[in-house]
């Protein structure tokens, strides 16, 4: 944690005055990816877990492929970190390619196109839950949630499996959170199909599409979702659940994998 | 507001058991921008204020000049934004030619190229602010907060100039709800230089930078900062004050034009 959060001196202004005060601040840090020598891309993130997040950050947006290991994974501490893999991947000269015309910082229109094929990959699953055990992965998630305890600031993700936590990792960006936790669980080999993905922040639709990308049937959130999140988990199959705060939630699709 | 806000059926876990419940959902659309007939990139935003957002995204990103008059501005009800304008940047080739290179989706290389130039252009204001100035406006922001109280997980921003509010947008994602801010001063032909920026949001970096790009010298959030943020808003000459919430705030730099 140490390179997590930073001691800095501030002015807090209360009822009590104006005070000089000692505070710790969430770190910042930008982090680029390289694979097999290209550069991908620059994320802003919290340091640790980098490793996690690029493995992570590569398999949601397509640059790995989930059936085939990664060669070697070395990370500098300066915030480089560089992938080898030694298969090819027919979508990596696409992206590549791709990059070019539409991104920018949107990551919109990979995405967009993604749905049309997501359409075909819906989310089956059998799998029940039962509305006492959603409260109690909630809280854990909270419990969990140390730095955000600290510092404020920062979103946690968690892989859930039954009544357990697997992974759960925290970050400045939502979407580095759960991809952190997703690069967790496939350097470990573990499979997120059929999982519980947890998350402390908003539900947009690109949180949606990476759950959906992994089949994974159940998302849960303290916050809640956007439209496009919630016609989308209505389409693609899975259950999404917000505001899961003290005895409430809400159910916006596939409620009945809830059990009573 | 029509368009912003949905109308949901859902299923609703509380003490007094599980109900169907109607609900307003914020609404999330992919917003594709072009400037002078070419793609520059795909948001993911809320609707409302896309003309903003757009001439606010192009001139944070600097795409557009500050200096020269947009020609003509087009919004496609379907998501498209065109933007002409009978000049050339310098930039833009570049900024087409390093999307190549280092985006996808963190925008940090850019950015964070961006960075170094910055150094010189250190924002210059002898403006001061009284405290209780800083807590009623962020009430105002607050108050007018329409759709965060309707639905929750959206951001607010404004650009405020001594008591008053001038600007105030709303959007699901941090970054556009500040560039509809920008992208509405500009429309008015009105400078940003010297105001006030509030945002509801976290103070990642990348919103110091835009701020500093402005030559904003106050910016405020309900939320806190990251450690960059901080040390940034500290070199360029930005007071950074966060947590302002009931009678009670943290000054992270320049606290000197925060008067008693």
């Amino acid at each position: 944690m140490k390179d997590t959060l930073r001691r800095f001196q501030v002015e807090k202004i209360s009822e009590k005055g104006r005070e000089e005060k000692e505070t710790l601040i969430i770190a910042e840090k930008p982090v680029t990816l390289f694979l097999n020598g290209k550069e991908v891309v620059t994320l802003l993130a919290t340091p640790g877990n980098l490793k996690e997040l690029a493995v992570g950050f590569m398999l949601s947006e397509g640059w790995l492929r989930e059936d085939r290991p990664i060669e070697k994974v070395e990370v500098d501490p300066e915030g480089v970190v560089r992938l080898r893999v030694n298969y090819r991947n027919p979508l990596v000269e696409k992206l590549f390619l791709r990059r070019t015309i539409t991104s920018g910082c949107g990551r919109g229109t990979i995405f967009y196109n993604v749905l049309d094929s997501m359409g075909a990959a819906k989310v089956r699953s059998s799998a029940k839950i039962a509305q006492k055990r959603v409260f109690y992965l909630m809280q854990e998630l909270n419990r969990r949630s140390v730095l955000y305890q600290k510092s404020g600031s920062v979103h946690g993700a968690a892989l859930a499996e039954g009544e357990q936590i697997r992974f759960f990792c925290e970050d400045i960006g939502r979407h580095n959170a759960v991809d952190k936790v997703f690069g967790a669980a496939f350097l470990q080999g573990i499979s997120t199909a059929g999982k519980i993905l947890m998350t402390s922040g908003r539900v947009s639709s690109e949180i949606l599409i990476k759950a959906a990308k992994r089949r994974i049937p159940f998302l849960f959130s303290y916050s809640g979702p956007t439209d496009l999140a919630v016609d989308l988990a209505r389409q693609v199959g899975i259950t999404l659940i917000g505001y899961i705060r003290g005895n409430r939630m809400m159910i916006y699709s596939h409620g009945e994998r809830v059990a009573r």
